[in-house]
């Protein structure tokens, strides 16, 4: 079984069409996905930009979220243009850096996904997050405890660097025996890429 | 029979993909290809680069010459990464004008580009402009000429206005009944669109 490495951040648009496929396509090709949030802020900053892309050049955001909808459609994705992006995504991401190996995760980063751009609620409350901790029969408190606790922050902040040091400089972000494809318009093709890996 | 109008800069490298693909693509499902040749450097700028972002960012640069690669081979494009990047394109974007609505135009646009992305040589000089005329069996002084011409020279400007009028901010750029669609990776999504117009 190859594994596939997983960047994203939830407020990353493009990361929530394959947050919702990612664990339905490497399951068909028998690819193992491992989950690494990170966040995109301070790789955006160390590319000059103060937020996302998206909104520093306007002409590329109305544009994107004119191919969000088409995309979202084409991949039967839900989607609803949401009202705040990008949204803050700090405390989520811890807790998905809790449940990397645990078999919550996935479902986990479905949910919080689908609040940020289907049901268009903000998503880096304790509320919010516990939220959906509890929808999944999860101990919430304690999860947000251990997310928020001192090595869990660093770990965050640890993954940040370890991206940027990859070469990651956008979400989503996948690699596969050390090649990279950025973006979920190349999900396909770095799957076949594994599956290659396994067949020959 | 649909239009699908095609936005491009032979500096571009993925515009080097659509060159050579969208003809064969097009006439495949009978839709026909208005070629739209602008100068991006201007649209950059606009953005705050003085260069493409590829040079801009460097991470960008790197994953960009591996995805070429990569997307090359997937679509059966000759490809090799030239040693000057991005190359001065104004003068072959110029001819490529005076071509519009030529029969040639086509050949011509997949010419310079080989011989930018392929043949890794110059292709904003008369000599270089004239060999790829000469080799077409096309008059290259007198087309030169033209193409040099103030009313043809304000033209490219006022194409390279039209499109950042119209939202454009890199290439290729595809249009299809007013929708955009950007990028190699969404040539076959503006082609589906066009066929779908005519089918329904």
């Amino acid at each position: 079984m190859t594994d596939i490495d997983f960047w994203f951040d939830f407020a990353s648009n493009y990361s929530h069409i394959s947050v919702m496929r990612i664990e339905r396509e490497a399951a068909g090709r028998n690819v193992r996905v491992i989950w690494k949030p990170f966040l995109l802020g301070p790789i955006f900053k160390a590319m000059g930009w103060n937020t996302s892309p998206f909104i520093v050049h306007p002409a590329m955001g109305a544009y994107m979220w004119k191919d969000m909808e088409r995309q979202c459609a084409k991949y039967g994705v839900p989607w609803r243009r949401p009202t705040a992006f990008p949204r803050l995504s700090v405390l989520p991401l811890r807790v998905a850096l809790i449940g990397v190996d645990q078999p919550w995760v996935g479902d986990y980063c479905r949910q919080i996904m689908r609040r940020n751009f289907v049901d268009d609620q903000d998503i880096h409350t304790p509320k919010a997050v516990g939220a959906v901790l509890t929808d999944l029969g999860l101990p919430a408190d304690e999860i947000i405890a251990l997310a928020q606790s001192e090595p869990n922050k660093l770990r965050l902040r640890e993954n940040t660097e370890a991206a940027q040091a990859l070469g990651v400089f956008g979400a989503p972000t996948f690699f596969v025996r050390g090649e990279m494809f950025w973006g979920n318009d190349r999900l396909d093709d770095a799957l076949d890429f594994a599956t290659q890996g396994i067949t020959s």
